[in-house]
């Protein structure tokens, strides 16, 4: 089987950005704020969006099972107050159940978290509750700089997060570190504050001792982990100045890096330098990136591709990072899975 | 002859952090601060705090001339006032001129600048040209980010930096884009916001048209370009997402990558996805990387055993990255290498 741990809902029918741009506009003057009942999406609509774009993707490239959670770009935490972030999250947490009652053998949800600048992220535990126990959602999306490019927030290592990891270790989920949309001008989303923030949790992992007090808590780095593989030397160099035990006992417990890096040499450096058990197959399809490489021929976020490709993996090594890590570092994936008799 | 572009004066006498740490503590108190005056470093002192340094190593790796500039992390624009950073950036520079002139065939100075953040960049043009005319000065270090880790500024393609452009125009220097100390608690200095800023400068270039107004300006993105090699295709797909030309046409006329990646696939897949022409070879010794390698038993930071064991590279390939792309990219080096009959 080939999981997928990175999809969002890029392909939401057009009736979600319409009402989320009522409500954005209507931010100071709540009496306008639009009602949830009035954002209407029909299920045909919603298998639509998802059988012309993401499930065709995936029966052409050969994968079988997406995590999907809410578009990362839109989640803009940074956006209104806690109310604002919160009837937001609901709404798009919602639909990425729906897409996976309605595929229920190709899509599991993760849940989008109501973060809100400032606010204490202990807010966010009844919506994650909602998301595991009502939807069986088998996984969060945890954004470590809500302000969107102000990075005003504490590291991940502060204590400030510690309610969001209490619920993780009770409920055994792992959380994908993932910002959303950059309102600071240095920073195109996409192009430098996804990356940045990948390396910039790497890092905060690293100076701390967070998985001391947390041992089996789980973090996946997408992106291939940001600047992280690339520069392992320099990780491993600073670990070491900084008297930190070797990265594989530091970190390697704990943090996963996905497979979502869009061509070849950099698939052939992520499995060269990070162990297989960290690797976990991902492709962000329909994402930031969506053409066709005129290099390849093929799209530039087909990673299945160069995962397949690349003289690094066994195919031992290949069944790890399509399944069996991803069975591993989502215990109720698995049992999901268990249950479906896959 | 092998020219490391990217070298910082890190091994300073005690006296110069000493009076740093006068400056900072009389910030407020102008009347208390040190002149500059009471700052005394002998010749003996600075000789040797290069000779079993710098110099050292440089001999034992096979590195014969340091493009020299001050501490990056020293910099710190983000203290006081443009005063401030005015007095302080005049004491740095005349420090790596005096080494220069103490060793002219093994270094020739790089320039930082007193940026302050909020001042205008015009305001760093006389020290820019000092450094260049009365000091044979060869480039400039160019800090995107004066905030430390804030990201206040605008971005590299904004006509705020203008002024400095003209400049580099007008004397043929190329800047190297180099931030320093991060006072964001989000960002550790070495292994998120250097590497950080390495992303955002190369993607602010991609998603502008500066180097249409700018021909001829030339930026160096140090650490190996922080995550942009890794994520090429990341790059080449956002550039045809936004509908510009190729890299290749669109930045590569402008923008190198210098090869402080302190491991060696890092190397393999800079050598591999970067065209050869566009590589200098740099190792920011005794820098953020100081150990020893317990994998190789060599230092993370020499850097030149990655280039030499590469496979990617040719013995013409590799004199471009030692040598000729350095006389290509820094001008006045050339002709300073000339005079000298090298």
């Amino acid at each position: 089987m080939i999981i997928d741990v990175h999809g969002h809902y890029t392909t939401a029918p057009p009736a979600l950005e319409a009402w989320r741009k009522r409500q954005i506009a209507a931010i100071d003057q709540p009496a306008l704020q639009p009602s949830v009942a009035e954002l209407q999406i029909g299920d045909d609509e919603l298998r639509q969006s998802i059988e012309q774009n993401q499930l065709r993707l995936m029966r052409e490239r050969g994968a079988d099972l997406t995590i999907f959670s809410p578009r990362a770009s839109f989640m803009a935490h940074h956006i209104g107050d806690f109310q604002v972030s919160s009837t937001w999250a609901a709404i798009c947490n919602e639909l990425c159940h729906r897409v996976s009652q309605a595929f229920p053998e190709n899509f599991i949800g993760a849940a989008m978290l109501p973060q809100s600048p400032g606010v204490d992220p202990k807010s966010c535990i009844p919506e994650l509750e909602k998301c595991v126990k009502e939807y069986g959602f088998v996984g969060i999306n945890l954004n470590p700089d809500p302000s969107g490019g102000h990075w005003t927030s504490p590291p991940l290592s502060d204590r400030h997060w510690y309610p969001i990891y209490e619920k993780m270790v009770e409920y055994d989920i792992p959380a994908m570190i993932h910002v959303s949309t950059s309102c600071n001008a240095c920073f195109h989303t996409t192009g430098a504050h996804y990356l940045n923030a990948d390396t910039t949790a790497f890092m905060q992992c690293l100076t701390s001792d967070l998985f001391k007090d947390f041992p089996t808590l789980k973090f996946i780095i997408p992106h291939g982990g940001g600047a992280v593989p690339y520069h392992w030397g320099r990780f491993r160099g600073l670990a070491q100045e900084l008297k930190k035990p070797l990265l594989g006992e530091h970190l390697l417990n704990n943090i996963f890096f996905d497979t979502c890096v869009y061509h070849q040499p950099g698939i052939d450096l992520l499995t060269k330098v990070i162990p297989v058990d960290n690797i976990l197959f991902g492709s962000e399809m329909i994402g930031a990136v969506r053409g066709i490489d005129p290099e390849t021929g093929h799209h530039y976020d087909d990673t299945k591709r160069y995962v397949q490709a690349t003289a690094n993996l066994s195919a031992e090594d290949r069944y790890k990072v399509y399944e069996g890590n991803a069975r591993r570092v989502f215990p109720r994936l698995d049992k999901a899975l268990q249950q479906q008799g896959r």
